[in-house]
Parts: C-alpha cells; sequence; structure tokens
C-alpha cells in the first residue's frame, strides 16, 4: 500500500492526551465515523490514517507522524489536500507543520512542470532573477505595456500583472494581456533578452481554462495564480495542462493560514510544500524588511523549504511585499541567486525612468 | 459610483494608528502602490479604497469601515474576494468582520438560487430539516444507495455523501452518485416524500463542471462543496450555472480563517457572509456539543446571520460535526425550525437499523 505521511503538531498538556489527539486526527481526516459504523474489517486496515508516532517537541507540544494510503486521496489533488489538513483544520490544538509524498502519486499530483532548474533554463543566465509587478489598477493596456516594455528594456527577468487586475473596465484581461505580452516581445527582440510576462488569471474558473489558453496564444511566458482564490487545483491544473507555462503562486487570502497560533500550517507548508505539490514554479511570500513582518528566519526557511528536498522538484521562493531599492541588497545576502526578487508599488515612483530602476535594482542585487 | 462596504477589525494601540492602518489597508486592497506611481488623479478617486470612519471597538481595537468601487471587483467573485480580503489577509492585526454589497453587483455575483425560501419549498414541509452523512470510504457504491435508501425512508430530508468522497476506487463519483440518487428515488416512489441527495463534487476543477452535470442527469437534489478546496467561485458556478441545484457548503480546510486571533474572520463572515455571498444555499459549520467547540452564543450568531438580513439573500444554516441523538433536543432548543441538523458518523452505528435511527433523531429534533 502507497502510503503519504503527514506531520501535525498538537497541542496538548500530556504526551497521553496528544496520542489521543493523533488518533482522532487520523480518523477524522479518513473514516470520519464510529467504530461500529464501520462494517468491514479492511476499512480500519486501509482507509483509516495510522498513527506512525508521537513525539515531545517543546512545552505542550508533541509532533505526530500520521500515514495515509494514496488511494483515500482519490486520485484527485482537491482530496489529498482534504486528507492532509481538511477537517483537522477546525481543531484549534492541531497545525499542519510536515508533508512527505511518494512520487507514485505523480498521475493525481504532477507537481512543477519547470521548477527551479527548468526557469532557470528558460531565463538563460546565472544569477538573482528580478521580477517588476506592473500597476496600479486603473491604467489603461496601453500605459501598462509602456511599463511593461521599459521594465524588460531595464534588465527585469519577469514582469508580472498585479494580482488585482482582473476584467476591469480600465484593462479588460484580453485586451491588457495582448498589448503587455507584445510590448515585453518588443523589448525582447529589441536586447535579445528573454524577459517573461505573467499575466494574472484573476477570474471566475468557469473562464479559467480559456484565460490561460489566450494568455498563451498571445506570447505569456508564465501564469500568476492566487490558489487562496480559485483554489490550489487550479495551479495542478495549468501545470498538467496543454498551455503549460511556468506558474507564479501569490499569497492573496491566504494570511490566516499562517496567523492562527497552534491552528493552521507552519510558513514552510503555505509557502513551499503546497505550492510544490500543486504544482507550482514560483512562490511569492511576504519577506523580511517589507510591509508583513515575517521574521528573517521564517523568511530564510521558507526559501530553503523552496529549494530544497521536499515534496516535487526544486522551485524557486519569490520575496515580495515591499522591497526597495535599499533593501535589496540586505535582500540578496538573506536569499542569494535561487530566488525572484519581486519589486511593484515601489518600484513604480520611478514612472518614465523605470527602466533605469529596474538597472538600479539589478545592480543593487548582483 | 457604486460601492461596497467592508468593516474590518483593527488591533492598534491608539486611535491615530488605527485611522493609519485602516488607510494602508484601503490601499493594500486596490492600488496597492505609492502615490508617486500612480499617474492618473482618478485612480485615487476611484480606484483607491475610501475609509468611511475608524471607531473604537474595545480595549485596543478598532473598527473601520472601508468603501470600495464594484468596478474594482472587475465582475468577477475572486476578484471581490482579494478586495474584502486579499493581501491584507497577511496583516496579524486585521480581521474581517462585516460586509455590505449591493444589489446592483448581481451580474458578478448573484448570490444563491435557491435560499431558505427555495429549500423550505422543495422540501414541501415545516419543521426542523435532518440531512444524513454517509460514510466511511470504503464502503461500495451499492452499500452506500442501501444507507442513503433506508435513511430516506427513515424521514431524511436530506441525504449528503462523506465530504471526503471523492474518485476512490472502492466508489467513483459516477457509479456512486447513480446509485445514490436511484435509491433516494425510489424510497421517495415509496414513502411520496422528497428526500433530496447532495454528492459531494470533491474533484479537480477540470472535472468539476462535468460532475456536476453527471450528479444533475443522475437525480441528485443538490450539491455538496468545499470552497476551502475548489475555491468559493466553484459555489458561484453551480448557483449560476444551467445545472442549478442547492449548493450546500462543508467547512473542509477553512479552519485557520476563524482561528487566527486578531487577523482571520468574524465566524459570521466565514460561515454566513461568504456562502451567501457565493451562492450557497447551506452552510455547514461546527456546532456546539460537537467535536470542535466553538461556544453556543457564537453558533447562534451564526446561524442568525444565515437566516437575517445581510449579503444576498436568507439561507439555511447546518449546524454538524458530532451531533447525536441525546443532544438533538437541546440543539433544536437553540437553533429551531430553519435549520439543517446534520447527523453523520454518529448515526452510522445503527447500520441496518439506520431508518429506525432517522426516526428517532426526527422525533428527537420536534
Amino acid at each position: 500500500m502507497q502510503v503519504f505521511l503527514v506531520t501535525y503538531e498538537i497541542s496538548a498538556a500530556t504526551e497521553a492526551e496528544a496520542v489521543e489527539w493523533a488518533a482522532a486526527v487520523a480518523r477524522e481526516q479518513t473514516i470520519e465515523c464510529v467504530d461500529e459504523g464501520v462494517p468491514h474489517d479492511f476499512i480500519f486496515e486501509e482507509v483509516l490514517g495510522k498513527v506512525r508516532a508521537v513525539v515531545p517537541a517543546g512545552p505542550g507540544v508533541f509532533r505526530a507522524e500520521v500515514a495515509y494510503n494514496a488511494e483515500v486521496a482519490g486520485g484527485a489533488l482537491p482530496q489529498l489536500l482534504n486528507v492532509i489538513y481538511g477537517n483537522t483544520s477546525l481543531h484549534v490544538a492541531v497545525k499542519l507543520v510536515g508533508l512527505e509524498v511518494p512520487d507514485g502519486m505523480a498521475e493525481a499530483v504532477p507537481g512543477p512542470r519547470f521548477g527551479l532548474a527548468g526557469l532557470r533554463d528558460m531565463v538563460g543566465r546565472p544569477g538573482p532573477l528580478l521580477c517588476a509587478a506592473v500597476k496600479p489598477i486603473g491604467l489603461a493596456p496601453e500605459e501598462m505595456a509602456e511599463i511593461a516594455y521599459r521594465c524588460a528594456l531595464g534588465g527585469a527577468d519577469m514582469i508580472k500583472d498585479d494580482h488585482g487586475l482582473a476584467d476591469q473596465l480600465w484593462a479588460p484581461f484580453r485586451p491588457r494581456v495582448e498589448a503587455m505580452a507584445a510590448a515585453v516581445a518588443r523589448a525582447n527582440r529589441e536586447t535579445g533578452g528573454r524577459t517573461l510576462y505573467f499575466p494574472s488569471l484573476n477570474c471566475g474558473l468557469d473562464r479559467f481554462a480559456d484565460y490561460a489558453r489566450f494568455a498563451a496564444e498571445a506570447g505569456a511566458g508564465g501564469y500568476l495564480v492566487m490558489p487562496g482564490l480559485t483554489g490550489w487545483d487550479s495551479v495542478r491544473m495549468l501545470a498538467a495542462g496543454p498551455h503549460a507555462l511556468p506558474v507564479m503562486v501569490h499569497p492573496a487570502a491566504l494570511g490566516p493560514y499562517t496567523n492562527a497560533g497552534t491552528n493552521g500550517m507552519a510558513h514552510e507548508m503555505l509557502y513551499a510544500a503546497y505550492p510544490r505539490l500543486a504544482g507550482a514554479d514560483i512562490s511569492i511570500y511576504p519577506s523580511h524588511g517589507g510591509r508583513y513582518g515575517f521574521s528573517r528566519g521564517l523568511c530564510l526557511s521558507v526559501a530553503e523549504a523552496c529549494r530544497g528536498p521536499g515534496v516535487m522538484r526544486p522551485i524557486l521562493p519569490a520575496p515580495g511585499g515591499g522591497l526597495r531599492l535599499e533593501t535589496a541588497g540586505a535582500q540578496y545576502g538573506l536569499y542569494g541567486d535561487d530566488a525572484v526578487y519581486l519589486f511593484g508599488g515601489g518600484a513604480m515612483r520611478y514612472r518614465d525612468r523605470i527602466a533605469e530602476g529596474i538597472g538600479a535594482l539589478k545592480a543593487a542585487l548582483a
């Protein structure tokens, strides 16, 4: 029987209590039923999660490892995530902190199509990668295209839509994506560069596949997706789909998962393991030194969890959330070459001189 | 300009600090850009969120009301949710506590197709409504169909799949849904009843619309959806789609939203306002007296927030999470007639006598 392993941090007064909780979690996530309601022994043997170990992990905190039969995930990412942390996400004392998924589940969850290595090939050069975010909402497609063009001339490796760009009347999806992709292609022709454009697939799920195809055909170099809004499976669909391009995930609406104390998820789960499992190639997270206040150590562990051994192939961390020219050097000192440095609202202050601004940021990173 | 109103609870030391935070939220959720990067005045006037009021709400806590231009939501639910609580969900001191959406946004977000009144008509009788959950994972389709048949004979108003039923080899979606729907239809013919069957749409998003159509054609009476796994927009798609049936939402994976202290959402937001906004007709939440420990008062406010005035039309609260025969009377005393009482793993202990068990539960509720 093929299994995947999930580690929970359980807050409990005693080890005996933690052992009881671990058994409750293994049941909640699988059969969710009293023993008398289970008519076949194989259901206890094959369907019910198995607690492998419960070990102390600090004062009042224990780590419980639970093994689940891969078949309980039912061949699809939503149910896999449901087994990993579905109902038990409602338990205040249970936090998701670890995950091991065997390669054999690759049909259901193939993981990142490109990953860190694939993206490095596409970018075609060593060193830190710079991504500029084009904003604000309210600009016309041609205005955004002009910014994108200048950012590409300035040497941005990637250009992304502001994640809030959707189908606003000021710049509906199709004309915006066409104009932006064309502008980046023009800059690439002029410079011989390979700047990639990531449009935001911020749309209803009934339009999601159409918008992805449209973007790919217009020349997009990747997709920006918000799994907190369209679900982690929207990432899997893109990575496994007919128009696969690198997927960058953005954490909008996901904040509470790492702000829930003894509940929720470890940062490495939300910003590295889940993106890798779903098939993202780049994971944006709020970096130390920006507007959100994650600590330096935490940000480094997220980056290592993206790039190191773990669920599926390694991906690129993308620290963002308020990076500035003055802090770029310190950021590079923290993350090194294999990271996508995201510059957004702050970079826009350069306006017509944005190419120069991007150049200065690149220099500060190098 | 049509606006929607969002109320945030901001934890801050002083009112001046809270006012500053409120302005930062209004900016973060819309233009997310420094002033120098905004080239047109209309972007400040029309795109930037407007803080309407900041008022003290307790020691170190303030309530900030922010008005957003409906156009910034870009005509789609994901971006609407992104403006309501996207990036700012990453701010530890900002919690979502209130929401007012004008009727004029109905094209993008039509809300519940049936609601409390529509479901009452479909059920065709007054009094409390009982929903049985068929489980565990591991049963064959015909075994689950037999349980569903007996539950319907016993008088269950609704029968739902266990939310973890997906495409496991023991009972893949299509044969399971066909067998269950046929069994419930047979019971309805025999009793003259109107029991509704809610299959779980727990599948990849690329199969979601197909599975919904298949279920509708097989005779399902509703859909069970987990917005924490397939996204809130999957609910909107069903409610607005060509095979609309009542949608029951299940909170799997959403726990951290109400466990995040000064961050996250008020329970009424997660379990009432969001379901209503997305178009759910029934909202499952973990009731007082079950396995999850929400307080009595909190559960009652969730129920009132489902049934009372608010975003879109009223819907039915569905208290669940470990209700038992012994506690059914107390539950009814708490919620009254307009609620769907959910009995799952506990009810399964009756096995072959499940019809009798459902009858006893109905009697205990009445």
